[in-house]
């Protein structure tokens, strides 16, 4: 099978014009076949306080509602997504803008009212992904750049998270492709001690997953992350790597963050 | 060839959601190739106004300065072509949507500096259309949806008009295909009387249309229109309807508005 990366962007490297481009130009250089995921960032809570659109929180989780989609939708699929391709395309690199709407590539479903009601949220399930469409693109060489917004399939969007994105993109593609995915984020990779920005873990089996976890080497932070990491290797992904958005040009040279394998 | 049909709908019928589902529907029904180019709407204007964002005009003309190419970018390329693409997706018609800057499709320059700055407003060179990019997708069986968004090819979006475009893509693909170009707006057609909503002008045929002209039987708004539509055809566009948004249906059975030919 071909080798597919695929590449989570963070909404802090985001928010941040200098360090997304030269993000971009390191994600231009990575040669075969790739997928950009990105989160939000802040600019659509800047720009729903700029609407007077009232950011609402219930037990501390944020709640999409109709106004709030519309931001969203606006911010994520509109601004940030076509600034990054348009940003992309400067560096060569063949760029499609995507949300999971197009060519209806991503579906989702609402999530359920239970003790929340989060609003116009999506949840991906097993069968979510049109992965024959995503290969159709790739085949053609075009390098699709996913915003964190879905669809239901019968005309509604809906706000997804990108980490959930990028791993379903990842678990799904994994039955056409050879998959590495790929969370860059702000640290270096999975530290043994979160003072120092140097002890990272090079590389964590699954099987050492429980013990460093019950050590309490790994970062409480870190856990839902790696958890969802093995539960994509459990699925098909080659491995899981985790590292600074800044570094990715060691990606080539395997030298970049943890890396996480069956 | 084969037939390729580039319906462009005008920002009247994007602000009213009912006509513009109904729209869809219709569109989606039609048989073969086909390519959706969007204006605009009021929506953008409104939400500039919501952010306390000041619409600026030079001698009536709409300037884009960067606060505005920012709602433009978020307003036609995310909130309007989403929701288009995700209420395709329910009439099962495989939409993807795009602009100009995704696969490079196409490329403007900004406007020159004269008498007015247009700020960030682009126009389409006789090479900007990356005619075979567009192609792989149709080919891959996928609807481009566009917005009228377009880059500069150096990480610059740009504001661009949706007439434009559309015949800018019209006569770039008919190169590749046997090209139908169809504005839709919220007209019949081309009418004889324009207080005579039923008096369309089925057929203008190029050699007529300075006779109609000089004979002020063609309202002077429409003048432009038809020019364009006429610039098209000698450029290799088979023909250039122009009728109701509401009777797209009607097209298969050439039906539809008012035909302009060579």
């Amino acid at each position: 099978m071909s080798v597919l990366n695929i590449i989570k962007i963070g909404g802090n490297v985001i928010d941040d014009a200098n360090q997304l481009s030269a993000f971009l130009e390191k994600f231009s250089a990575l040669p075969g076949r790739k997928i950009l995921v990105h989160g939000g960032g802040k600019i659509a809570t800047r720009i729903a306080s700029d609407m007077g659109i009232e950011a609402k929180m219930v037990e501390g989780r944020r709640i999409t509602d109709a106004a709030m989609l519309d931001v969203v939708t606006m911010v994520y699929a509109g601004l940030t997504n076509k600034n990054i391709v348009a940003e992309l395309q400067k560096y060569n690199c063949d760029a499609v803008g995507l949300c999971g709407a197009d060519a209806n590539m991503i579906k989702a479903v609402k999530r359920p009212v239970r003790e929340i009601d989060y609003g116009f949220v999506g949840d991906i399930l097993a069968d979510s992904i049109n992965a024959l469409a995503i290969k159709k693109l790739l085949e053609a060489e075009f390098i699709p750049v996913f915003s964190a917004i879905t669809h239901n399939g019968h005309g509604q969007l809906l706000n997804t998270n990108a980490d959930t994105i990028a791993s379903s993109l990842a678990v799904a593609l994994s039955k056409l492709y050879e998959v590495s995915l790929i969370y860059c984020f702000d640290k270096n990779g999975v530290l043994k001690d979160v003072n120092d920005d140097n002890s990272v873990i090079e590389t964590i089996k699954s099987s050492e997953f429980e013990t460093l976890k019950e050590g309490k080497v790994i970062h409480d932070g870190m856990i839902p992350k790696l958890f969802n990491a093995f539960d994509a290797i459990s699925k098909g992904v080659t491995n899981v790597y985790i590292g600074h958005a800044n570094n990715l040009h060691l990606f080539q040279q395997r030298k970049f963050g943890t890396c996480l394998i069956a």
